[in-house]
Formats: structure tokens, C-alpha cells, sequence
């Protein structure tokens, strides 16, 4: 059981506490980057002891947020879980050293399971690094530009470069107040959103070869298998942004992604619209996520993802059937 | 010769005159038509008589912006164009009519060639709609929901939503006021920037096809020809939004798209990050825009077009050849 605590709670514990390790959720994000690195910097600016980790490898277009940074090595007094809404998505071996030693997380899930000691969540924020910016603030410390360009980074990053319903009036005066203080914002949009290598577009081309509907057009799947990738050429940083593409298709309520992952195995991603709801579709699979963004995973081969994951829309979306 | 005047003078005159008659560009896009409409209703809201005039169709996805506004017939006694840089771009048969006689022109492009009697032109403005807003409020009119998510369009549109260089924190800020106001922007950024049919789908593949790199790809072109149009049964809302594609791939400086007039003859849209000034090199071909985007016309067969914009962009930006 955790204890659920304000913004000006978790601010006061952060300032309570030193040699902190802030944790980042696997495959890292935008937002689950952002929130750490930010926090980070603003940590050691109080002259406190502190470093992120990741289970996985930081993709190389995030070097900018973490540039000249510090990460010392020290033994950790108080462990802080960013942007990490289960234990689980810390990754095999984090989960196994910290799980059970989560002393805070800050969160922007709805769905967190609560497995810290505490928990500040603000479902209400598009971004984790939107709660960051608060708890900064609340910590009294001044929002500089390497702090700002992380936390202008998950505002980005989780609303779809300001496009998704998550894109409110608040995500973009936070953005700007980033943008008064000094974001690079050009680059990172670039490098976030409109930069596409060569082998990605091919991927991007096979995918879309292979895209099936159902139901009338308005459920599409997209499949990623292993074989694709490596007839691409695409590397693990080709691979963001995909999941959102089949529910771009007009008149397409769920859009599902199904990536094979290298034990062949599938790793599914769930868009809907007003329509239908991501997470209780996922969840039927024992995912989560937010209303128009989830995600589940699925053991077996692409038949069995396939239908698993249908049968769950059909179930948690009946409407999509009927129309 | 064109007298400049400030937004507030822009005011004044629009609270002075009745009866006017707004002009909206060709090929009508967001911005252009979100500055004539928020400008109509504001316009009409002081009880006056106004109406929006735009010479092509204006393209289905944008009717939530005009819905329910009344479109009187009447002799104008004051003509305003918006976001119209050259009276060119009127289109053929508006330019004959208007052309000469236009009062006043409001506009972001600092391009404008001053064909208006006055002209109130702030470049620094990423849409026209971000200075209409300004100017509605010297008139002393209220922001209603209507002007509001008029003025949103502008700015997502003519900002790739959010996207772009122009994307800075005054934009986020007006986005954000409009909001406040009451904006349906999930369906504004879903219809404007996350749906794309199946034929759009299909033609953007065609395109990728044949795509081409030249100096080191630093140079992308895409061709749409009439052919592939057809083929892909692609109709002319699923046009939009080309453009910046051949730029998205990693190391293109200058992206290049070509589009195949009905007559045979080439559009040619230029894109550019920091490295080249698109509207240098339009400016040699006897077109304009922005410096990161910008477009120009070329009479002749494909290699004809191809030929003259390769030719433009070596000599605008020679870093291209060297690297």
C-alpha cells in the first residue's frame, strides 16, 4: 500500500533527502528522460548528491538532455521513480535491484500501481515532466535552460509535438515558460518529430504494405515482425512514432500495432479516438496506459497476438463492431 | 506604393469602415482562412456587414470554421486581404477583380509586395491568425469560441502544429488563450494533422518510391505527378501536408517537392532546416515565402522544373555542392 502525497509533499521529501537515485521506465521516452534529467540537474543545483538510472540504453538522440551532467556513483539514500507507472516497467534487472525500495514515485499515469512508499500522480498532466516542473518550483529552485529543454522534451514527446487531447492550455504555457527561459525547441522538434532516417521510411513502407483492417475499417493493425526490421536495416531508434500510424487512417477508431520483439514474442500498442478506450482494452490483456494511448504484451506467434488483442477490443469496444 | 501601419491603426480602420469585403488566399489553407473568418465574425459581432471571399473551394475539413456565419451580399466599400503576400496569389480571376483594389492587407510573410493601399505586416508572427488576435483585441471585440478556434487553426497549421521554427512561446501562449476560450483542438489536430485516408496513404508511398538525393543527400526531391494522383484516386484534400516530407529525412538540408499542375506544368515547394533559406532560392525563380518554407512555379516538363530548381538551390545556398 502507498501513500498517496501533494506536489509540496514530494518537493519537501526531495528536499529532506540526499544521494538520491532517480529511475527511469525501460525502452526510455521523452517524458521518462526529461522528468530524471531535469529533476536531476535541479537536485544538484542544491547541491545534492544525485543520478539517473535506465534499465536500457538512453537512444543517442536524447544526448542533448544529459550533456555535462554529473552521474557520480554513491550508495542510495532515497530512490525516486519517474514517469514509471509499475514496478514491472523498470525492466527485468532494475525491477529486481530497486522494486521493492521505490521511495517516491512521480507519476502522470492513472493507472500506477502505487509499489513506492509514496506516490505523487497527476493524471491530469500530459507529462510527467509537467509535475516536475511543479515539484521544481515547489523545491524553490530557479528553472534553468538545461532543465527547461528536458521538461519542454516530455511536454513534446507525450502530446505528439502538441497534437494529441492531452495537448491542453496548460501543456502549452508550460511549454512556453520552458521556451522564456531557453529551449533549443527548433532541434528537439527536429530530432523528435521530423526526422526520419532512411531505413525507417523503408520499415515505415513495409509496415504499411502489410496494414489489415477489420470491422468495417475501424480497427487497423499494423505489424512489425523481426524479419521487416532487418530488411530495413532499422535500428532501435527507427522504431518510435510507429504505434500512432494506424489510427491516422480516416475512419479508424483502434489502432494496433503489434511489434515482434527478439524473442519473437509480440509487444502491442493500442491508439483509439473518442471512440474507444486504450487502457481498458489493454488492461484485458493486463496492460495499461492513459484513454488513448496503452499498451499490453502478448506471448505467441502473430495468430495468437492477433486475435488475443482483437478479441480484447471486441470485448472492451462492442460498439466497434455494430458501428 | 504601400503605406506600413500598426496593428492598432489596422484597428481603427476596420472599426471606421462597413460593408467589407475579406479576401482570403488560393489554394486556401488554415492560417488564411482562420484570419478571414475569426476577422469576419469579429467584424459582424460589432454589427457590421462582412463576408469572406476566397477564389478556389475551400476544402471540406475546414467547415467547422464557418458553420452557422452568414455570408451577405453586398457592394464593398472596404476590401481586406489576409495572409495574402502578392496579389498573384488571389488566384486568376479574384486578382482581376480585387487586384487593385485592395484597402488594406494583414499578413505574416515578410515577403508581402505591397500591392495594398495599406499594409500591416508583423513577420515575427508565425500565422496571420496570431496578429488578427492582436488586432481583435485593439477593436475592443470579445473573444467568442468562433473567433477562437479560428485563430487556433492558424496557429497549428502555419506551425506544423507546433512543430516548426515559428513554433515560439508567444504562439504556444495564443494557442493557450484561445483554449481558455474554448477550442475543440482534438478534432482540429486530428482532422488537420493525424488523418490521412487510404489514398493519401497510397499516394505518399508512389512518392516515396521515387524519391530522390543529390549532393551527398543533402538535396531530397519527390515528384507527384498527375499519374500517381490518379492512381492513387488521391483528390485535392488529400494534397496537403506533402511538402515537408523529403526535409523529415535524416541530412536533408533542402527538400524538394514537385507537384504536377493540371496543365502539365510544376509547382515546386521548397523546405529548409537551418542550413538554406527556402525563400532565397524561390526568390530566383520568381516565387517567395518564409525562410524555411517557401514555393515558386516552373513552366516546362519534369526535367525541365527539376533542372531549374537544382540550378536555384546550388546557387542560393553553394554549401549544398561541398558539404
Amino acid at each position: 500500500m502507498t501513500t498517496p502525497i501533494s506536489k509540496q509533499q514530494a518537493a519537501d521529501r526531495l528536499l529532506q533527502h540526499d544521494h538520491i537515485l532517480l529511475l527511469a521506465h525501460q525502452y526510455p521516452d521523452g517524458d521518462t528522460l526529461g522528468s530524471n534529467f531535469a529533476l536531476c540537474i535541479a537536485l544538484q543545483t542544491l547541491g545534492k548528491t544525485a543520478r539517473v538510472v535506465c534499465g536500457d540504453p538512453i537512444p543517442e538522440k536524447y544526448d542533448y538532455m544529459y550533456e555535462g551532467i554529473p552521474m557520480p556513483d554513491f550508495e542510495p539514500a532515497y530512490i525516486c521513480a519517474l514517469d514509471v507507472a509499475d514496478a514491472k516497467l523498470l525492466g527485468p534487472r532494475m525491477e529486481e535491484t530497486y522494486g521493492q525500495r521505490v521511495d517516491l514515485c512521480i507519476d502522470h499515469h492513472g493507472t500506477n500501481t502505487g509499489y513506492a512508499k509514496e506516490t505523487c500522480v497527476d493524471s491530469s498532466c500530459a507529462s510527467c515532466t509537467m509535475i516536475i516542473l511543479q515539484i521544481i518550483h515547489h523545491m524553490g529552485v530557479t528553472v534553468d535552460p538545461a532543465m527547461a529543454q528536458c521538461i519542454y522534451t516530455g511536454i513534446a514527446t507525450d502530446t505528439g509535438c502538441f497534437k494529441y487531447s492531452n495537448a491542453d492550455a496548460l501543456a502549452h504555457r508550460m511549454a512556453a515558460e520552458c521556451m522564456d527561459i531557453g529551449v533549443p525547441y527548433e532541434m528537439i522538434n527536429r530530432v523528435n518529430f521530423d526526422m526520419k532516417s532512411r531505413a525507417r521510411i523503408e520499415l515505415e513502407r513495409l509496415a504499411l504494405d502489410g496494414m489489415e483492417f477489420c470491422h468495417d475499417g475501424r480497427v487497423a493493425i499494423m505489424v512489425i515482425d523481426n524479419a521487416m526490421v532487418a530488411r530495413s536495416q532499422a535500428k532501435e531508434n527507427d522504431m518510435e512514432g510507429l504505434p500512432p500510424i494506424p489510427r491516422q487512417i480516416e475512419g479508424v477508431w483502434v489502432g494496433i500495432t503489434l511489434r515482434q520483439k527478439a524473442d519473437g514474442n509480440y509487444k502491442i500498442s493500442v491508439r483509439t479516438g473518442t471512440h474507444a478506450d486504450a487502457a481498458a482494452i489493454c488492461a484485458l490483456l493486463g496492460g495499461g496506459g492513459h484513454n488513448r494511448a496503452a499498451g499490453c504484451a502478448v506471448d505467441g506467434d502473430l495468430d495468437t497476438a492477433k486475435n488475443a488483442i482483437l478479441h480484447a477490443v471486441e470485448q472492451a469496444v462492442p460498439r466497434v463492431i455494430t458501428g
